[in-house]
């Protein structure tokens, strides 16, 4: 269950832990607030669900992770965005998104449970080409931390269009424009050596995820 | 010029207005953070560049408009995924990315500034259909805020995959697979009046943009 209540337009609020995953699992970035001296800032970060906490990693030298390593309360928020919304008036125009967003303080990993987050990271961000995995001197220079999935929030906005009255009257059109997001055929790096193969099928089971 | 500086990988930092003008005006939502009461929040809002400023609404009553219209310290982040990098190791592994972003407060908008500010808004966000303007009670119900672009920065990645010289000898596969934003065909709304034609023209000069 969520631990805090959607005000702003109630009925696009999600209270169903499957729906979270779902949105969660499609996404691959989420946009992390924090504060630092008075400023807050917003950075787009990797991120996987790992059960019932979210994983980002960055460079340890970085001013996100360094504020976010201290617990300093965080905001992260994914958004899906499915379609633009026209309606027969401006102001009732709007778009389809699906979007979850979770307040909390991250953690910290280290050591054992570092190695495993990063792990689940390798596993879950790219496709299961056999890429080599983290080295002790890369693990060094990565800070890995988790935020709980304790406080969270989902909305959903996927209805039809709604006009007032007076407006459906009208001759004027109204309809929905989806959007989509697709990965394209995956191209060879420029330098890889001879009789190197593609692993279409990891590429492919990877690209089968929600997204984006 | 911006007045940030990108710390972290700087080759990727782009100083170029063009360049962060075509981030801005190729997305449709922004996500902005801001701070009630200790705690940062992200919040996903549409939005649209007009000249030197950022422009956002939103209702009244909600508390991102209610905090932004104080002048309180915000961050609006645009990020625009392009493709999904895969490299020999996991930690060169990476994402294409477009991104900007803007620092500052925002300022609450007021009776002809209003007005022409949701004019552009109605303009840029929604294909020119000929929806209703906003009505004046409408416009009650709304908060429209502006964000200067004083303060910046943008970056862009995009670069070829980029393994060390002992990961790339190996046989291990490489590569990008390219992300696609795209606009499907627009649905009619299943209550349009008998002999409401759709304005694919308006619809396609609109879905034309950058995107998203």
């Amino acid at each position: 269950m969520p631990k805090t209540t959607v005000k702003r337009s109630p009925q696009k609020a999600r209270t169903d832990v499957s729906i979270r995953d779902a949105i969660l699992d499609a996404a691959l970035v989420a946009h992390v607030g924090f504060v630092d001296e008075g400023q807050p800032y917003v950075m787009p970060l990797a991120f996987v669900r790992d059960g019932e906490r979210l994983l980002v990693h960055g460079s340890s030298a970085s001013r996100a992770m360094k504020v976010l390593a201290t617990g300093a309360p965080a905001c992260a928020t994914v958004t899906i965005l499915d379609a633009l919304v026209v309606a027969r008036s401006q102001f009732e125009s709007s778009m389809h998104y699906r979007g979850v967003s979770v307040m909390g303080s991250f953690e910290m990993l280290e050591s054992e449970a570092k190695a495993a987050a990063l792990a689940v990271l390798g596993e879950k961000l790219i496709p299961a080409t056999g890429a080599r995995s983290t080295a002790p001197q890369e693990s060094k220079a990565t800070a890995v931390l988790a935020l709980p999935l304790d406080v969270w929030s989902a909305k959903v906005s996927d209805g039809p269009v709604d006009d007032a009255p007076e407006d459906e009257a009208t001759a004027r059109w109204a309809g929905i424009i989806p959007l989509h997001h697709t990965w394209g055929e995956a191209q060879d790096a420029e330098d890889l050596p001879e009789g190197t193969t593609r692993p279409d099928a990891a590429i492919q089971a990877w690209t089968q995820r929600g997204l984006a």
